[in-house]
């Protein structure tokens, strides 16, 4: 048994050794890293600190590029995630209100006609809370830390807070945020039949996050992770509408929103002038 | 270089071995496994089967327990996987045509009123996709291999093609089972209405399918993995229904309607007598 163990273990150096040497003669984008580079540095405790910089070498080598609007919602979780990060980026702006989502040259790219699309070398994600989770997972070792996969426990706690937010927060939320804060500033009509309808959907869902909050500091846990950062872009819009009142009026929630919004990663992913100053379209 | 590489695999071996010390002496639930367990099979070659029957005895001690509804789609998508991964479950029925969701004993269960809730040990999981990827996870090393986590490539390719069929399929696909398939089973009436504005929204999402499809055997890659799987419980429902034309008129998509739903572990999960011949309440 032991002696099992023993082999195992010089196996597994003989890999890790192995990987390690075939990456440094490449030049390697983050989504040929293999899974285990990070997960190898958190088993191993003396050399984490050299371990991790050679994934992040290895991880974020040709830079990233993330094509979207700085005013669209899911563009801007993806940002959140890369400051929280401390991640670079190329910002390429397509720009929603002129329809360029729905032109041949960005349907190429993305045949749902929808921001943001991401490219870390030859690999193109869309779908903005899977690439979130992408850079989280490559990255787990930097910046702030987004999963919190230390036990099964823990990994599917939180796996179930982003599901609930993607399945009963996202619905309401979103229709809330096109239609009192997105509607308004293209110019286009509220519909407040659907706001009246859909208000207290949103409700229902904040009442079970207010119980939550009582006794949880963030949504899956103690720490801030990917389940709380995945709410901000619709919170972000819907304290500057009417709909504010149901957030405040819940007192866990609006400590919670509070401090999650005050995160200086998801100021810098508010920033227009800054997604601009960047242009390079 | 290779010194620090040396001591750090060390470390790894004696933090390894007083872990499965740690879990032998007391009687853990799959959720109290640390992550780590299933993965560092992974990573080893030639202990690999003895390592994996260790972290399988760890983490399926006390059996899983399933409140659901045998008819429910999302229901059927954890049977699918429970089944997949070849795992016994205890069936508990809550019947969704008599309202038992909204009764108070079981939404102090599920304060959102749906079906399944998941129980492992003293862990609660609500949300059919969490369930499934907590399972896919906790056991990825049994049965069915449903994440193909080889590379970052592979893990962002999947995490991207399950969100797909969260936030582009599932909307318009759940509208047409509940309208052609669930209402008339429990006697309501068809909003034919619904039925003509969702279908082109279908249809998009199935043109890109049928591109991804021409050069991929899978949504995700070569093999079948979560991403497929969360389609199969509509798409099972949609195949009675008229709506079955708009798979069959895409040559490529129905080939992979085919191959998944005839898989065994799909069909075990669509035994309704089977989910009641196990009725324990």
């Amino acid at each position: 048994m032991g002696s099992s163990r023993f082999t195992a273990s010089l196996t597994l150096v003989v890999i890790m050794t192995f990987s390690y040497k075939s990456f440094s003669w490449m030049g390697v984008n983050a989504s040929d890293v293999p899974t285990s580079c990070n997960h190898y540095c958190n088993q191993t405790l003396e050399s984490r600190h050299q371990c991790y910089k050679r994934c992040e070498k290895l991880a974020h080598k040709n830079g990233y590029k993330i094509y979207g609007y700085p005013y669209s919602p899911n563009t801007r979780r993806v940002l959140a995630v890369l400051h929280e990060k401390g991640l670079s980026y190329d910002p390429i702006t397509v720009d929603l209100v002129a329809g360029e989502q729905k032109k041949p040259q960005f349907l190429s790219l993305n045949p749902f006609g929808l921001v943001p699309v991401f490219l870390d070398g030859n690999l193109k994600l869309t779908e903005s809370r899977a690439i979130s989770e992408y850079i989280a997972t490559v990255h787990r070792s930097r910046g702030s830390q987004l999963l919190n996969h230390n036990s099964c426990k823990a990994m599917g706690t939180q796996t179930m807070w982003r599901n609930i937010e993607s399945f009963e927060f996202d619905p309401p939320a979103s229709i809330l945020t096109m239609e009192l804060s997105t509607k308004p500033r293209i110019g286009l009509k509220t519909d407040y039949k659907l706001v009246n309808e859909t208000e207290p959907k949103l409700e229902k869902v904040l009442d079970i996050y207010e119980e939550r909050l009582k006794n949880s500091r963030y949504l899956a846990g103690d720490s801030f992770t990917l389940a709380d950062l995945y709410h901000l872009p619709n919170i972000q819009y819907l304290m500057d509408t009417p709909t504010k009142r149901l957030f405040i009026n819940r007192p866990n929630v609006h400590i919670w929103v509070v401090k999650i919004t005050a995160r200086p990663a998801w100021k810098k992913a508010c920033d227009v002038k800054a997604w601009y100053g960047k242009k390079r379209n």
